[in-house]
């Protein structure tokens, strides 16, 4: 079901500091940067060996990423694993009785579909299935 | 630097139960599962798209791990960088300011030479570098 690590996303105060230490310190490529106005965070995206690691910084305080940020400061904030189907990922994780905090795809990057399970179903680590989009 | 995800290591409370979470809640496939007596672990690791996902639990609360789940409750713990040189990579980490916990390389899993990043210096993720060894 899981066919490869799509990305981490890692909260970060400083989005310029923690691009420089992606860029200048690790060598990594910067792959795209937006800002998610809706979300209330901005996003830079590197990629390596076919996964990306996304760096994300609240743009105001009164957000997810920002009430993150706030309980338990910077660090991992999930991991995204990548299916091919995400519609019948979503299926089997409900048969298991796993909890989904989305029971329906939505739309992420890139024209991809996601949906994420819920921390009290998957030993405390938010995981993101991820269903790739034609836009990548 | 980073040639791929290496894996992503998440600290759970019971192992047993986890790796029924992954093996049948995901159809994730177990590759190894060993006890590092040493640091008070026992770890069990699935093949994903060419990534690895390291399910770590406690053997002993006084242990790395244990505190680490007593502090922070079961997550994700660490991601770990795949590199091609370590003793290159931590001497351009070095270079560049960033605090390492392993000045030097030490001996990883499967004849692998790892080196972990400080958190201080990588905005909160406890960053891994790992040069692989000829056993994998």
């Amino acid at each position: 079901m899981l066919t490869r690590i799509d990305h981490v996303a890692l909260v970060v105060e400083d989005l310029e500091k923690a691009i420089a230490l992606y860029e200048s310190g690790f060598q990594a490529h910067m792959c795209c940067r937006e800002r998610n106005e809706a979300q209330g965070f901005e996003m830079a995206a590197f990629e390596v060996g076919g996964s990306m690691v996304e760096l994300l910084a609240p743009t105001v305080p009164d957000s997810t990423i920002g009430r993150f940020l706030a309980k338990r400061g910077q660090g991992i904030h999930h991991v995204a694993f990548r299916v091919d189907n995400l519609r019948e990922g979503i299926g089997r994780c409900q048969a298991k009785g796993l909890e989904l905090v989305d029971k329906e795809p939505r739309r992420g990057a890139g024209g991809s579909r996601i949906a994420f399970l819920h921390p009290r179903s998957t030993m405390g680590a938010l995981i993101e299935l991820v269903e790739p989009g034609n836009e990548e």
